[in-house]
């Protein structure tokens, strides 16, 4: 499976090259394949702040580059680089909260520099974290892709109609996508039938990029408005919702893109199963709950105009980005640690306790 | 309060005047206000089909002036002018064939046309049924603006956070609106603490109608996307769903604006009561549930372009407009006869066995 995948591979949001981050901007897909470089943290923030990278993985990957990149800038101003560099740390943690993996990443290299040794060289040990971070985070995409796949062949053994929400693909992490990895093995296994997709508002990620991947792979793929999905689940035959997280707190609760909840309870209604895909990075134990996490509230413009033009009348609009989903709603956990079923706090313990399975 | 009401009327969407339809397009607001002239039935065939009127009872309205103008034609052409009517009586029915208040009205029409009696002039007398039509629609917004609002004021008593879907407003009825006409009496009431209001994709019926619709009579309001709904469910203590309906069938199943069936499934998980307001022209008895009702797919470019503009990758769209919510979902049935609680078979032939309230 794991040579199929990358047999298969096409889209990378993502590059580290000659010191520099490239991000293909995800505001202009499907229509314009524009890559942005990022010499600075700073450039690294806007473009978390301004969804030119978006998905909680990915954002963490990049996140990871740019204090790669603020560490060289410091260190080329000299003095105390590393009291300089925490500035750098603060604007990257703050640039999109929501994201488990982000703050997760900058932990990782906050450890690796306290590591750092006298004479080492910082830079080329801080860049060998970040592509650590990137790499792992592609393995733990064709891990999870595998363990997702059999799940559904474990359930079914046949081809299946499937539903997802946002965007949980190649565009949101460093390989081939978290629910849209193991919709990817699953279709190489013949196991899909349909997939039907969100066009999930207001940024159209389902429209934009989910379909976009989905249909650039071949997979059978059709979109649909976001208050569509109940009407389809009982209309046309669907057996699983897989989609991605941003957090995951102890008790197994979900936090994910907004509209994610009212797919949970729809598909509980009509006996769908929800497999929510997301790699350990983004499971937070510290946060007993979802009621702990500070949901981000975008700009209502976001709603009220589309391409620049205001289409609504003068009102107010409420902009939630993601939502919880309690843990009792969801069927499946997929991590590259393993498969959680029914989470609670036990069975998330017990797996952020684990080795990875390779 | 029906005096209150009438006081504060600020849209109309329909008029008729000196022997013309005039409809305001509602493409085109909240942003321009253009009044279409219609001289012949196929015009109004169009409008109905483009959406320049829209709303189960505006369609009915609409409908029986497309049938008057098309009589005059007829009679105007000479010849077996009855016979060729039954031309514009089949394009008018097969415009939008969801709402059930169009071929109510269109069956009014017709009846009309058998009572006709030698020498009477017809062209007067299906003018004056048409308008009578109009009028009663209006007259129906009122009681059931009453009505509806009187639950709200039994249930709870005090101001209350409301969600509603879609436009169920002036725009979509001869009067005040179906749901809005609740929501505005409750207003007037001093019921209304806030009214969230979902976009309502692919044609931003509550970004465009419904938020200007309230916005205009000063009730407290905010936009949302369609999914973010069961997540204002669970934090912002919403009470109830105000909709309107497009077809209510024998047995209580409400046939509405595509996401009304999501919504019913997360007002029941969250304890959120759900009103379905819609006149007894609304109701078709010959259709035993939502299952025997042909629900109406619209062209997926309305997904994947916004204004001209293609938005979305090269894919399919489904775009269902509508979906049923089976009547156990269902709390009331609030129409001009009276209310039904819990509807089933039994309560709905009781219903429509009464005479009008008033």
């Amino acid at each position: 499976m794991r040579e199929q995948l990358l047999a298969v591979e096409k889209v990378q949001a993502i590059e580290w090259r000659d010191g520099a981050l490239y991000l293909l901007d995800q505001r202009l897909l499907p229509h314009r394949q524009v890559w942005l470089r990022c010499d600075t943290a700073a450039q690294v923030v806007d473009a978390i702040g301004d969804m030119v990278v978006r998905g909680a993985p990915a954002i963490g990957i990049a996140g990871a580059y740019g204090l790669v990149l603020g560490a060289r800038v410091r260190l080329q101003a000299g003095g105390d680089w590393r009291k300089a560099l925490e500035e750098d740390f603060a604007c990257l943690e703050r640039s999109r909260p929501a994201a488990a993996n982000l703050s997760w990443a900058l932990q990782r290299m906050r450890e690796r520099l306290a590591r750092l040794k006298e004479g080492d060289d910082a830079l080329a040990l801080l860049e060998a974290e970040a592509v650590g971070i990137h790499v792992s985070d592609r393995e733990a995409n064709l891990t999870m892709a595998q363990l997702g796949m059999e799940l559904i062949r474990r359930h079914q053994g046949n081809s299946q109609v499937l539903l997802t929400h946002g965007n949980a693909g190649a565009l949101a992490t460093g390989g081939f996508g978290t629910a849209l990895g193991v919709i990817r093995a699953a279709h190489l296994e013949g196991l899909i039938e349909h997939v039907h997709v969100d066009e999930t508002r207001p940024w159209l990620l389902g429209s934009r990029l989910t379909a976009w991947e989905l249909a650039g792979d071949g997979v059978p793929v059709s979109l649909n408005v976001d208050a569509a999905a109940a009407h389809l689940m009982k209309t046309k035959g669907i057996t699983w919702v897989v989609v991605g997280a941003e957090r995951i707190t102890a008790n197994g609760d979900v936090v994910s893109k907004i509209g994610t909840y009212q797919l949970a309870v729809n598909a509980m209604h009509h006996g769908v199963r929800l497999m929510v895909v997301a790699p350990s990075s983004t499971i937070d134990m510290s946060k007993e709950s979802g009621e702990d996490v500070l949901l981000e509230e975008r700009d209502g413009c976001e709603l009220l105009e589309v391409a620049g033009q205001r289409v609504a009348a003068e009102v107010h609009a409420a902009n939630p980005v993601f939502d919880v989903t309690p843990a009792d709603l969801v069927d499946y956990i997929v991590t590259e640690k393993g498969v959680v079923e029914r989470p609670d706090n036990t069975k998330m313990a017990q797996l952020m306790c684990r080795k990875r399975l390779h």
